[in-house]
């Protein structure tokens, strides 16, 4: 698949989802590398540095693409000839896919840790790396029982309750609503990211910040399972994450909007869970209070903070 | 209607609705006291009584039932002789009916005082009572505007919404779980009850203490509108309020029920609000802060502190 | 002083302060009494009506106006001789009188009974009732301290330290923005109060809530003491307490202001404390925790839940 | 037994705790009466007056007391003949004692409804009215699960554990340290209460409100049982519940307190939880908010609003 | 200006203001170095500490004064050769003055990113780092609001409402008290601050944590904008930052305390507010949570963790 | 003492103590080098290895156990010549012994800095890095007081009392349910720690968490003293720190135990007391905030966040 075709597919949402499409983004400037036929290195990099602004200018908004992107091409600034900067380039970009394609894995296993025998769990949406957690209790031999929701508008529930059913996981399914009703009886909550601020907020499904002010509320515990590359580089330099709006139609037909002129539809996509009401994140990379996100771009993220200027080239503004 | 026409109508659900169920008990006890053609008073007490009684089991768990039964029956122990005690328990029967006919519109007026021009409302699943506040408040020439929930399962908020928009009222519709997100827009909260519990608690849809938890977090106000008859007094005695659970049809089908052996559809109907987060409730008696609820059932229900029994005549057991 | 001359004064606000309107009125129906040679009960029931809606006008936000006419009003309905009418009248107002004089004596001597010997009270504003709880617990011989704020834009402050200083009482002085510096200092805040909800908010003096709200955070112990009939028995119905602004020249001179073409001054006289901050209230009826406003409106201030009709003849609405 | 050897028995705590106390005085008021040889109303009056001086003077911060011999002698001021005065103080004496002697029972019926079958109770301390709430519970067939506490210094726990273990209850046994680490396992706290305010604050055993804090902070009711006599009057007029402090070699011994010269032992009988950690307070008359204590007081206790003096004959002050 | 005249209108506060102190300092000890004849190194590093020393002496509770001194002087122990020595620290000292200089344009850029167009904005005091973000969102086009608070004793309000107004920003001006009463309004605070500490207290203007209080009740963002030399590393060692109290006569004039001879004024320049209300801090290096503060100091002021003594040459004790 | 003696003792408990495990651990460390005859580095390598799992498996709960050990041997592995690595291991050892030893004279250096003149201190437990702070404020000539709690079941308090009252410090000893009764008379709360995890929760003795959830309610300081080795880095990993249960026989007799047939005597030693109740931690490498504990895990404890493994070596599973 050439550049331009895994460009075309991010953009088109034809590869989804924060890790595939960082992986994709990987792979792409590692064959982009092996293919070139520069002459020397300013040539490579010119190369290189454009294929990466392609590649980020596809989903501006996905933190996993900029931060997979910046992992393989940072240090090629630091390079001095050809030939180690094509190497160190590919080799970056095959660790970033590996550890990548081990991170849901590893956060199983140490997510499985925080759940104990006979457990009750609750968990909103389809976040594979939160599903990985239980999953993993379970697998270990743990009597664990789910109360998975619906998820308004797009009905996510239902796939998170085929996967636990599937699994042979005792799993209760309730509307949205019933989160707060049904939190006595729970023991801990686990969701997923699709990112998260330098300040520890969490940007997940709408919903998940009510789920976590319950939690906090009847103090149940609440987790967040994402891998690092969820975490937002540009929010040191102030960036807001931008919350889409889907269609109204995941709400509303159209037919019935028409009998309803002074209705507007709201569709946020995504909601934000202040850091006040997260107890853990788990990454691939350990265990981390939401406070401590700064430092996970630091040293998970290679950001460098003696380089930084005001431009941010890799952020959308909102 | 005979009086079993109307404990027919109740039972299969025909008649339903707090306040029609109310005043149509307290119209059939004013038609079979009409047909009465009793030789005396004791022999009318017994017939009455037993119309009371037959009414009450209709629907044992209806709040506003053994209420109106109660302030229609409940005098006629102390009465002495035939005539009167006919002529004053139809009285009673008409002045409920009238009463509570009138109460819906009384709320709307109290209610719409605590909108100020330029309020941003929300409201939660589709109660007269609380749309009577709003739509006061609209035709009173405020500008306002309102947040609507969806209200999964039953979707009732496409019936709020139809409301809102044919009074041309402007009008957000959202999922259940954008309330959290949207509240720091929100300048009120105005749902209705199902039942009210002497120490405050508000039984309303389920969903509703989330939202109400959301407006207590961002200092948002959160109020109730409710018809004195909804008022428990069975709970000053410790009695509490069951809480059904419906189909799990509304939620899921039985098709995908079937592909889902682990998974249990959990669906209750109602939740509890406790009374912190709960400004004032809206009475057509007037305003009264929740823990006020003992003062409401003894004034405005006339419910005896002093002819206390210990047996729960006109409650289920939960 | 004739009818109109005591209407004239509390317009004018020559009389002013909430006791003082009170009594005035009292005062002025009790001599409009004595001076009467109406003919008839009918004849004498309109001149006083008409006086009482008269005196009622002057100040229509004050809330201890419509009380005391209520007060010395309300029975006269009933009434079926004129002699009967006239004289028990006449004894009501001069009973209102009475006790409205002795109230804040009352107020001080159940509210000294909450300060203990060594304890750190502060207050805010100059309120005639908070501060005979404090003296009367100097008087008594208890070793006290004081905190007394400033009060912009007005300085009240300036008197509450004087009448401190004067009583030889020890007082710290200190700026309104100090209150939460030196709570952890202090053992119990008392204020006043200008009117008071039927869901026990307290609406006093800028300033105050954000006292009660560092008071609640720092577990002190927060009081009100204030007169029965700053309870507001138009807010049963829905009404809500009309907070005025002030003149800008009382925060910014017209001179400054012209400098500033873009700065608007907003000069709130009152600001709103929730219940859940207030501990208690003390009257001169004795203490009532705020959630109990509606019974204190009942049973010291005489308003009759049964005589409801939703108009609010001694409310303006806001 | 004679007036003055229940007083001596009372005085010397042979007799006591709140029920015991108050029946004795009850009783000892009947008998007083019985044998009274009064020539005429007034020498009757000064007699029994006298008496309940003598009685209430033996120990004057037990709330029970000064409640039962108000009740049994207020209305005695409005009687106009001796016979009947006699006949009707004897009646209250006599049926005060048996309200008082079937108040547990019932207490322990209305609590039972608040208990659900699978439910972990907590309890603190070893209170007769919430340990009747937890055996109905038991009796009734539920299958509960007890947490008691060790009680320190005077390890009442002790007695709680035996009566539930002899009543066949799974009961867990733990320091008064653990209470909020077991916390997240509890669904209800149960405890009783030594007196009430008027502003709903629960006096009881040391230690109660850090339960209750506990309870709050994970949303887990907090449920006070107690008779009616164990609300105070006095603290209307502003008197403030006395916590005692008993001896210090209930904690550490004379022998170990002489190693320890710069010691001393702080020994609180009581502590004081606030209305706001309180979900809902249990007694003979029914369930009352703890906001709700001024009218448990005016009706239970038949506390006359209108005849209020400032003097606490009845209340020792602080 | 020499060393000498450096120190003198630093101590005479002729220089003042944390940027302009900081940035005075680093001048100085360039041009001392400048106009070094020092033989050899050892007598170059001996006339730079002493003239380090002399200048952190000059206001010892200044937080960016040894802050600029140890980012200038610490390196230089490490240097082995006198030329190479010189150069750096001068260069280092350029360095710290142009980032100085920059900084407060760097945290206009990044605080506007966290203001959105519409929104309503309150600050206090007057913070050129806090302003800096409003007025940068003016200039980018964003229709904002302001409140601004009058900031007792010293009005700082009148100059901050001052440049707001010469921005063409609609400005509300309040008294300190009434910032609850707004907050209800207000989207965004933001504040500077005089010092952080370790853990995250805004060590700011006396009210601004009665402000951070009411917001956080609110749910309103609490950001702090500061330059990184505002954060203290001596709080590390345990260090408090020491509250000063400035002339009673801001508050309250001679005349007046002469006759108040029981009144004390309490005049505190700064109070704390603690990290739990502060979502975030902006400084010219990024955004970070509170909690992060040890990392800024160690990452920014080169604060080094391993070279820990006990001693705290550069903080004065409270 | 050789290598195996050592381990008897720390597995016999005959050494006990977090810094006692520490430095015997170290010293063995030391000493096993020190004898060792290796030929070449892998030999000596392979012994140090076994030495260290030998250690670490005496005591797999004791957090300080591992973490000495690690520093101890972690860089063993970067070492190329016996002759060094022998070397520098054994200055290693000698350096964290020396360290240990310093480290609670150091913390109350620190921490007495956080206390004041005249403060009211309250401690749990018996924490001698907790009273080394209180005692070093007393040397240095404060006055403070101090309240102390029994801590049940050991009484580990008498030892505290003990301590403090040979120091001629002014003591107040109360029951652990007192607690909260006394926290309005506390300025600041000192206790040690057994272990913090990665997101700043203290594990420390039973009642702790009780005593921070109360000084939270009363805005009272929270402060705890612990060495850096009671940092858990497990936790990283997700490992959470087992409560060991201690014998019932401390809470209740074995023939108190046999009356009581269906009471289970639940025993934990230890609670968590979450991050939000805790102000800060002092260590002798100075103060962090409770969520900085990543942050002092690795730079205090040299823990390689790049030499992850998903193996817990060091750790017990729960």
């Amino acid at each position: 698949m050439t550049l331009e075709e895994t460009a075309g597919k991010i953009r088109s949402m034809e590869i989804r989802g924060a890790g595939r499409i960082a992986r994709a983004a990987a792979r792409a400037l590692y064959e982009h590398s092996m293919e070139a036929e520069s002459a020397d290195l300013a040539q490579y990099c010119q190369r290189m540095y454009a294929a990466a602004e392609l590649l980020v200018s596809t989903r501006p908004t996905a933190v996993s693409l900029p931060n997979a992107v910046n992992l393989v091409m940072k240090p090629l600034k630091n390079e001095s000839d050809l030939f180690t900067a094509r190497h160190n380039l590919e080799e970056r970009a095959l660790a970033f896919i590996k550890r990548s394609e081990e991170a849901v894995s590893r956060i199983g296993t140490i997510g499985a840790r925080h759940i104990r025998d006979g457990d009750v769990v609750m968990t909103h949406c389809n976040s594979e790396a939160a599903l990985a957690c239980i999953l993993k209790a379970h697998q270990q031999g743990m009597d664990i029982e789910v109360y998975a929701t619906e998820v308004r508008p797009r009905n996510q529930g239902h796939i998170t309750a085929k996967t636990l059913s599937d699994a042979g996981i005792k799993t209760n399914f309730i509307v949205d609503s019933a989160a707060r009703y049904f939190m006595k009886e729970v023991d801990i909550c686990i969701t997923g990211a699709d990112a998260i601020t330098v300040n520890g907020s969490i940007i997940n499904k709408i919903g998940t910040s009510q789920i976590a002010l319950a939690a906090h509320e009847a103090r149940v515990s609440f987790v967040v399972a994402a891998e690092t590359y969820k975490f937002a580089p540009c929010t040191i330099l102030g960036e807001r994450i931008l919350i889409e709006e889907r269609s109204p139609d995941e709400i509303l037909s159209g037919d019935m909007r028409k009998q309803l002129p002074h209705v507007t539809v709201r569709n946020p996509t995504f909601d934000i869970t202040p850091a006040d009401y997260v107890d853990l994140i788990i990454t691939e990379a350990g265990v981390y209070p939401p406070e401590m996100a700064y430092t996970v771009i630091k040293e998970q993220l290679h950001w460098d903070t003696e380089d930084m200027s005001l431009e941010l080239p890799y952020c959308e503004e909102e």
